[in-house]
C-alpha cells in the first residue's frame, strides 16, 4: 500500500470496545493491545500491509468477500455468493443446485454468472486533500458537491488508465476522508465447486439469521487471466491467475475462547449517525419499509399463484425482499424497548457539551454540528416525502428515465458526465437494461404499482410530485378504478417490455426521445426538467451536509480520542478487519437457556426432514451415521463441527470473509449474524452480538468424505 | 367405577421410576408417596374414582384426549384434534383455518367433521376371568384365540344393549388382563372455537416435535345430546350435554418445579417388549418404514407436482406419513449409539435368572418365557416377510378384499362374525369405503404400488404370496415394464374407483362377487381362500403368543414387585394418569446449551415471518407489541408464557390431555413431545424426556385479547 496521509483516526493509539470495530487495516496498530489480549500471534503491523500475508490473499467479489486459497487462483467464499453461478449453469436435466457441482479438472470448470468479478485490491491511498482541495473547502451547496464529484471522477480516470483495473473513491466518516482504491478486476471467473443446496443452503430461509445453524455455506471459484497475466474477458485458453499470496488452511480447528478475525468487505453500518437519524429510521423508515415489503411479497404471491414461470421471474426479488424484510423486522424487534435512542441522544449531548465547554472547540465545531442536525432533518423529511413515489414508479418508466438521462449525458465530454453515466458505466447499464424482461411481468408490476400509487395519492397534495402526476395523468382524489385506468393507459402505450426496443434506446439522442410516441419515453421526457431541478436541490443539500457532517465527525473523533477511545469509520464496502473470540452466549432464543459456540453434524441429522429446506444429501447422512469423520472431528466434541459463533463485528458484504486464527490460518468463513445481532449495524451490544462462521473442518470433511473433491484438497495443501 | 377384581399390578404398593409411568387411575394409590413428593395436594384415592373430580371431566375423542370445562358440555382439546372440523367447514370464501372460528352464540356453532365423537367413560371393569375362562385357559392356538374373541364379543354385545353406548374390551400387559370400558358415545359434536392456524398450528411441520415451541394448540367443541339427555345424531334442537363434572381453570399459572399431571388416553407404548422385539424394530422394521415413507412422499410429490387438486387429495396421507416419518427417524436417531438393547437384554436376562433361581418360579414361568421368545421371533419374521406385500397392494384391491370378506361374514349370525365385520361396524365400513375416492388418484396409487411391487418381487420366491402373485399375474424376475403392464391391466379392469359401484358391493352376496368381472373383485375372490388360511395361521400364532406372553408378563410383574417397583401396563388407548413437574432441561438441541421450561410470546414475534408456517395474525402481534397482557403475564417472565415443558410420560393419543396442577385445576393441554423424547415409547429416559403443554394462560390471553371470545371465558368462569 502506498500510504500517503495518515487518517485522523490513525493518529491516536487508544483502546476500543471489546470486539466492536470494523478496522481499516492501517488502524490495527492502534488496537494492538486488544489484539494481543484477544490472542493474536502475528505482529499487528503485518496486517496493515495489503500486499503482505495474510491481507494480500483477501479479495472482493463485489457484494461478497472471498480469499485465495491456492497459488492457482482458487477462491473460497460462501455458497450464497456463488449461488447464481450454480443456477445459471443448471438445466432441468442437470440440476447443479440440487446435486452440487465439482470440477474434477480445470477443464471441467464452468463460466460463472455473467458479470462475476474477482477484485484484487492492490493499492489504497488517502486522497482526502485531492477531493476536498483548498478551493473546494471554500464552496458550499451544489457547487461544492459538483466540484467534489469532478475531483473524484478525475482521480478515478487517472487510476483506470491501466485497462484491467477498477478504481473507486470511497468516502469515510460521512465525507470527512476519502480513499482511492485500486483493484485488479478479474473478469474471467469460473465455478469450481459448490456443494448441493442440501448442504450449502441447508435450513434455507427458515434458518436464515438463526442459531442453531447447520448451513455449509461455502463454494469455490477460480480466477483466470490472459496468458499475459492481465485481466481479460472469458477465453478458453486463459490461464489461472497466480496471486502473490494465498491462505493456509489451519491444521487444528478452533475451540471456544480462541482468537479469530474476519477479513472482508462489510457493506454499510450506521454507528456514527445522529440521534435524529436513529429516530427517523426506527420510528418511521424501517416500519414503512416492513409494511411495504409485506405488501410486495403478498402481491407477488397473489399475482403469480398459478403461474410458476412468472413466479420464477420474481424469485430473485422475493428472496431479496424477504432477506431485508426479516433483517429490518429483526432490527425493529431489537430496537423496541431498548435504550438505543436514549443512549445515542445522551452521547450526542455529551459531545455537544464537550464542544461547548471550550471556546476554541465551540468555534471550530459548534456551527457544523448545529447545521448537520438541521440539514439531516431536512433530508429525512424528503426521504419520507418520496417514499411512496419510489414504489409507485412503473419499472419501465424508471428505465425510460435512466435511458433519457443517459442520452442527455452522452452529449457531454465523458469526464463531465454525471457519475453512473460515463463510458465506464456503459457495460453495466446495457446489461441491466437488457436483462430487465427476465425479471418482469406486466401484470405483477402493475399490481405492485397500483398498490403503492393508492397510498402515494392519499398523501397531502404538497407531498406530491407534480411532474409524475402529470406524466401519469393522475390527480388527488382519484378512485382506485381511475388510478388503474391511468396505469392501463400508460402501460398499453409502451413497447419497452420488448428487449430489442428497449436496448435500442441505449444509443439514441435526446431528439429521438422527444420525437417518440412510446408512453413511458414520453413520460420520462416530460418529467426530465423537474427531475433535474430536484437533483440540483438534492446536490445543494448534499454539498452542505458533507460540509457540516465532516465537521461533526471531526468533533466526534476528537471527543472520543479525548476519552481514550479509538474510532473506526462506518462500513463502506472497503476492506476491514474485525477480531474477537470464538464464543457462545449465556442466553439463547426464547425457550433456550444458552447458545453453545459450535453446532455439529448431529444437528444436521436432527433437522433433516428429507424435503424442502432441510434435505441433506443421503451420502452425507450415511457418512454421519457411519461416523466417517476422518481427521475432521473436533477432539472435544467427538464429531465434526458445522458452524461456530464468534464475537466478530460483521455486516452484509462480509459474506465469505475468511475467518483466521491467531496465526492467520483459515479456520472458517463468516456468512451470517443472528437476528438479534443485526441491530449492531446501528448499535453494537457485545453481550448479544455474535456472527456465524462455517467451520473449515466441516468444509473439508464434506469435500473429502461426501463430495470426494480430492484434487482441490491437494491444491489447498490439505491432502 | 364398578371395581370388580384388583389387577396383579394393583396388589403391591411400591415406588416407580421418577416421572415414568402411564398409570391406570386405580393404580395411583400405589404411587401415593411419589405423588405427594412431587407435590400433589389432592388425595390420590380421589383420582381412582372415574365419576369423581377431576377424573369425571376427562373424555376421549377417539385418537385424541379432551376435557369438559363447563357445565354446558364445552370441551377443550388441541387445535390439531379439531383441525378436520375446521377444514370441512371452510370454503374458499370463508377460510376458517386461516381466519380461525369463534361462535358468538351456541346457535353459531358448526357441526364437527363427520364421525366426530365425544366418549365419556362411565365404567371400567376387570373382565379378565370372563375372557380367559377356565375353559379358555385349557385351550391353545387358534381355538384359544377364537374363544377369547367370542367372549369379548359377548361382553361387548351385552354392554352395548343400551344404544347410546360404545363398549370395548381392552387387553393390558399383552393379554394378561382385560378390562371392559363403557363409554357414552356422544355423536352430535359441534365446533365452538379454533384460533387461526397462525396460532393453532404456528410453526407447522418445521416445529413439530421441536423445542423451543410456540404453538397455540387448542380448540373447543361442545357435546350435544337429545332433549331426553341421551346420545343422538345431529339435530338442530339437540341440547348441550350436561356433564357431572368439569375442570376449573387455575387462577395462577404454573412455574418451574410445580407439580403437574396429565389425564388422557395414550395410544400405544412398547416398554414391556422382549429384547428381540426391540432389535427387530430398530434394526429392521423402523429403518424399512423410514425408507418406504421417504419413497412414498417423493412419489406423491413427483406425481402431483403440477396438479394441485390431486395433491390436495393426498394432503392427509402426506401429513400422516410425514408425522410418522419424523417420529421414527427421531427414534432411530435416539436409538443409534444408545445402550437400549444392551439394557433391555440385561434386564430380560436378570428376569430369567430370577425365575430360574427358584424351582417353583421356574415351573410356573420358565416355559412361557421360552415360548414367548420363540413365538414372537416367528411373528416378527412374518411381519418382515409381508412388509412389501402390504405396500404393493393396490388401494381398491384392498377394498375389494374387505368387501368380499364382509359379504362372507354377513352370511353368519352377527355374534359369530369376525370382529370388525359385525353390524356395529357397518357405519364405519360404509363411511371408509364410500369416502375412498376423495383421497385417491389412480396415477399416484399405481406409481406407489409399482415402486414397492418391484421391491416385493425382488425378494426370494419363498417370501412371496402365491395367491397375490397369481391374482395380479406377476412372476419373479419380471422387468419393471412387465410389472407395470400387469398393473395397467388390473387397474383398467375395475370400476371400484366409482363411488356408487364401490359402495354397492357393501350389501352384495358372495355369489355376486364370484359372478363379477371386475378385476379387483375377481382378484379378491381368487385370494380369499389363501387369505383365510393365512388368517387361521395368524390366529394360531396369536393364541399361543397370548398364552405365553401372559405368563411372561406375570413373571415380569412378580419380579419387579420383588424389587420394590410398581408396574404400569403399556399404553392401549385407555385412560391413564402421568405426573411429574414443570421442568426445563440441562442440555438442548445441537448448538444450544439448555432448554428453559417456558417459551413466551416474545418467541412468536421472533419466529414470525409473515408467511407459511410462521404467520401469526397481525392482531396478535399488535397485542404483543402493545404489551396488552392483562392478567395473563407470568409474574417472573413479565410476559405471556406460550408453551411449557414437563417431565410427563405421554405418547400419541395424549394430544389434548388436560394438564392439571397440584389442586387438580387446568393449567395447560399436553400436545407434543420433543424429537429426542419419543424414544420413550420404548425406553423412558428421565434426563431426556420432556413433553410439551400449551399454557392455559396463552389460551386465555388469546381468547380475551386476540379473539375476544368473552362468552366462552364467562362460561368457563374466567371472566
Amino acid at each position: 500500500m502506498k500510504s500517503t496521509l495518515l487518517s485522523l483516526a490513525i493518529l491516536a493509539s487508544v483502546a476500543a470496545h471489546a470486539d466492536e470495530g470494523m478496522w481499516m487495516p492501517q488502524q490495527l496498530p492502534q488496537v494492538a493491545k486488544q489484539l494481543k489480549a484477544d490472542g493474536l500471534k502475528l505482529d499487528p503491523a503485518s496486517l496493515t500491509r495489503l500486499t503482505d500475508f495474510p491481507m494480500g490473499a483477501i479479495v472482493s467479489l463485489g457484494g461478497c468477500s472471498a480469499s485465495f486459497v491456492s497459488p492457482q487462483g482458487l477462491v473460497i467464499t460462501n455458497h450464497h455468493c456463488v449461488y447464481n453461478s450454480v443456477a445459471v449453469n443448471s438445466t432441468p436435466q442437470r440440476d447443479l443446485l440440487a446435486d452440487g457441482f465439482f470440477a474434477k479438472t480445470m477443464a471441467d470448470e464452468l463460466p460463472a454468472a455473467p458479470g462475476s468479478r474477482v477484485f484484487v485490491t492492490e493499492d489504497v491511498a488517502n486522497v482526502s486533500t485531492r477531493v476536498i482541495t483548498p478551493e473546494v473547502a471554500k464552496l458550499t451547496g451544489r457547487a461544492r458537491q459538483d466540484a467534489m464529484e469532478k475531483n473524484q471522477k478525475i482521480l478515478v480516470a487517472e487510476c483506470e488508465k491501466d485497462p484491467g483495473y477498477r478504481c473507486t473513491v470511497a468516502s469515510f466518516y460521512g465525507g470527512l476522508e476519502f480513499y482511492r482504491i485500486r483493484q485488479l478486476e478479474i473478469r474471467d471467473v469460473r465455478l469450481v465447486h459448490a456443494p448441493p443446496v442440501g448442504i450449502g443452503k441447508f435450513g434455507g430461509d427458515t434458518d436464515n439469521w438463526m442459531w442453531p445453524r447447520h448451513t455449509g455455506d461455502y463454494g469455490f471459484y477460480r480466477a483466470y487471466v490472459g496468458k499475459d497475466g492481465k485481466a481479460a474477458d472469458y477465453a478458453k485458453d486463459n490461464v489461472p491467475y497466480r496471486p502473490k499470496l494465498w491462505l493456509k488452511i489451519a491444521k487444528d480447528g478452533v475451540k471456544e475462547g480462541d482468537f479469530v478475525m474476519a477479513l472482508g468487505y462489510p457493506g454499510r453500518t450506521n454507528r456514527h449517525r445522529l440521534p435524529s437519524e436513529v429516530a427517523f429510521t426506527f420510528d418511521w423508515n424501517y416500519p414503512a419499509f416492513v409494511k411495504a415489503s409485506g405488501e410486495t411479497l403478498a402481491i407477488i404471491e397473489r399475482e403469480t399463484k398459478n403461474d410458476p414461470a412468472t413466479h420464477l421471474k420474481y424469485a430473485g426479488q422475493i428472496a431479496s425482499v424477504n432477506n431485508y424484510y426479516k433483517n429490518r423486522k429483526g432490527m425493529l424487534a431489537s430496537y423496541a424497548g431498548s435504550d438505543i435512542l436514549a443512549r445515542k441522544t445522551a452521547e450526542h449531548e455529551a459531545l455537544k457539551a464537550w464542544v461547548n465547554a471550550d471556546p476554541q472547540r465551540r468555534a471550530a465545531f459548534g456551527g457544523d454540528i448545529a447545521a448537520a442536525e438541521q440539514l439531516i432533518a431536512r433530508r429525512d423529511a424528503e426521504l419520507r416525502r418520496d417514499f411512496f413515489l419510489g414504489y409507485s414508479m412503473p419499472r419501465f418508466l424508471n428505465s425510460a428515465r435512466t435511458l433519457y438521462r443517459l442520452a442527455n449525458e452522452r452529449t457531454k465530454p465523458d469526464i463531465e458526465r454525471k457519475s453512473g453515466y460515463q463510458e465506464r458505466d456503459a457495460p453495466r447499464l446495457a446489461s441491466v437494461i437488457g436483462g430487465q424482461d427476465r425479471t418482469y411481468d406486466e401484470k405483477v408490476d402493475k399490481a405492485l404499482v397500483l398498490n403503492f400509487l393508492k397510498q402515494y395519492n392519499a398523501q397531502p397534495a404538497d407531498q406530491h410530485d407534480a411532474a409524475f402526476d402529470a406524466a401519469l395523468g393522475i390527480r388527488p382524489g382519484m378512485s382506485e378504478a381511475e388510478l388503474k385506468a391511468a396505469l392501463d393507459r400508460i402501460y398499453a402505450g409502451s413497447q419497452l417490455q420488448n428487449k430489442d426496443q428497449r436496448t435500442a434506446w441505449l444509443t439514441k439522442t435526446p431528439q429521438d426521445f422527444k420525437a417518440s410516441n412510446d408512453s413511458f419515453i414520453k413520460a420520462a421526457v416530460a418529467m426530465y426538467d423537474a427531475d433535474m431541478k430536484r437533483e440540483a436541490e438534492d446536490d445543494e443539500l448534499a454539498g452542505n451536509i458533507q460540509n457540516a457532517y465532516a465537521g461533526y465527525m471531526k468533533a466526534k473523533i476528537a471527543y472520543l480520542h479525548s476519552r481514550g477511545r479509538a474510532v473506526y469509520p462506518d462500513a463502506n464496502s472497503t476492506l476491514r478487519v474485525t477480531f474477537g473470540n470464538v464464543k457462545g452466549r449465556d442466553y439463547g432464543a426464547d425457550g433456550t437457556g444458552s447458545w453453545t459456540a459450535f453446532t455439529t453434524v448431529k444437528g444436521v441429522v436432527a433437522k433433516h426432514t428429507g424435503e424442502g429446506e432441510f434435505n441433506a444429501p443421503e451420502r452425507q447422512l450415511a457418512a454421519i451415521r457411519a461416523k466417517d469423520f476422518g481427521r475432521w472431528a473436533d477432539p472435544k466434541l467427538k464429531t465434526v463441527p458445522v458452524d461456530f459463533l464468534a464475537t466478530l463485528d460483521i455486516t452484509g458484504g462480509n459474506s465469505g470473509s475468511a475467518a483466521l486464527n491467531a496465526r492467520g490460518e483459515l479456520v472458517g468463513l463468516a456468512f451470517d449474524g443472528t437476528l438479534d445481532s443485526i441491530i449492531s449495524d446501528w448499535d453494537f451490544d457485545p453481550r448479544a452480538t455474535r456472527d456465524i462462521q462455517v467451520d473449515i473442518r466441516y468444509i473439508l470433511w464434506n469435500m473429502e468424505k461426501v463430495d470426494h473433491a480430492d484434487n482441490l484438497l491437494k491444491e489447498m495443501g490439505v491432502l
